[in-house]
């Protein structure tokens, strides 16, 4: 049964604690298109100019909605941010029978919800994380997710070797930057059930993920040290989406 | 002549100044490696333990190089920043023999530099800014870059038609969310003199640029409201750069 809260209840994120918020109005009502069962309560800002819309939204889904200019304020400490959806936090699991992104350690926030932006439009939507590992659910991931988080199934694992146990049927391939096999488009597999891994911005995934799968490496130059992760997995994304055509 | 700046004369950034600085060690190695003889003075910070290495390097060069915590904490205003480069700005001209980005009115310095970041790494090393558009001195959209600015030759333009007119050479291809054609390997023209063509994040480009050339659109599901624009960029450039293959 959906929790009721009153108001001034609510307090700053916690990674331990059971509820999260989206904020900012895009994500607010991208929570309440795709998971309106998990919606505790809605805030809006007294300027906000789609008030009228989003309180008939929650009213159709039976979510308390309140305009309160103090408590938007405090929990965004943004000026720009209009609405806020207050959300339980959910299980979520992988699919058997889809690709997957797998992250190795991801340790910034905003980076993985990117990510999980990029993932989401590309057309993957099953995202495995090996733990330590940023929070899912922390604010800025769904901030910069803009709410493409509550349409992924994802799930964490404690060791990639878990992951593999879970999940032997997928093809495995590491992106490193010492892959042994160039990313083009005639180099790619023709396996429908793939998982694509990466390690984080700093250190990348270790040599030894170059024997649990074709590690790839996408052809760049020498003029840089390597690209940007987000970036990285939208063109593997793109590549094995596109591989048969 | 190189002016050689006495201590304390170095003012905040502003983009009508005659320079700009990099922020971090990093950047700050890049630049004196590719365009050693535009760099005023050298800065870093006591604790800095690369010290030694960038201290040479500026002899080699010809640098003053200072070890000034005050200034590389006041330039800086981060905790993290070891070195800094303060370096005159320069003119820089497109190429007429190879593709080129061209940028219309990016407004994101952040997102600036990592497209420049992105575009080198993947192997165009030219791009055009269609104004108004972010400053591409700005110590953010260097520090975004990891000094790949450096690398790069640019040019600004008052109009895309002022482009289309100094290379009419280039095939253009715009790209935007209802473009004519999908961007996949199948579809990609074997021209080797092209244009790739982005709006910014917040607009796209207008309907107008579909008359400019063949306009090309990134497959994506319904999910999102669009890519992030440095992933669109990177996408683009690794499909043409691999087109061939």
């Amino acid at each position: 049964m959906r929790e009721k809260q009153g108001a001034g209840s609510i307090k700053a994120y916690t990674k331990e604690g059971d509820y999260s918020y989206t904020l900012g109005a895009f994500p607010t009502f991208e929570l309440l298109a795709a998971r309106p069962q998990i919606v505790r309560r809605v805030l809006a800002s007294s300027d906000f100019t789609d008030s009228e819309k989003l309180k008939n939204l929650c009213q159709e889904y039976q979510v308390p909605f309140e305009v309160n200019d103090r408590l938007v304020a405090k929990l965004s400490n943004k000026e720009n941010c209009y609405a806020i959806g207050v959300f339980s936090k959910y299980l979520s699991r992988l699919e058997e029978d889809r690709p997957h992104i797998v992250l190795v350690n991801p340790k910034n926030m905003g980076n993985l919800g990117t990510i999980i932006r990029t993932a989401i439009g590309l057309g993957i939507g099953d995202l495995g994380i090996i733990l330590p590992g940023a929070d899912i659910f922390n604010p800025k991931t769904v901030r910069a997710s803009m709410g493409a988080l509550f349409s992924l199934s994802f799930e964490h694992f404690t060791s990639f070797d878990q992951y593999r146990r879970r999940f032997p049927c997928h093809d495995i391939f590491p992106f490193m930057t010492k892959g042994a096999t160039a990313l083009r488009p005639g180099n790619l597999p023709t396996t429908r059930l793939y998982s694509l891994v990466f390690g984080n911005e700093a250190s990348g995934l270790d040599q030894s993920f170059a024997q649990v799968g074709t590690s790839f490496f996408i052809p760049q130059t020498s003029k840089v040290d390597s690209l940007n992760l987000t970036t990285a997995v939208g063109i593997a994304i793109y590549a094995f989406m596109n591989s048969d055509l």
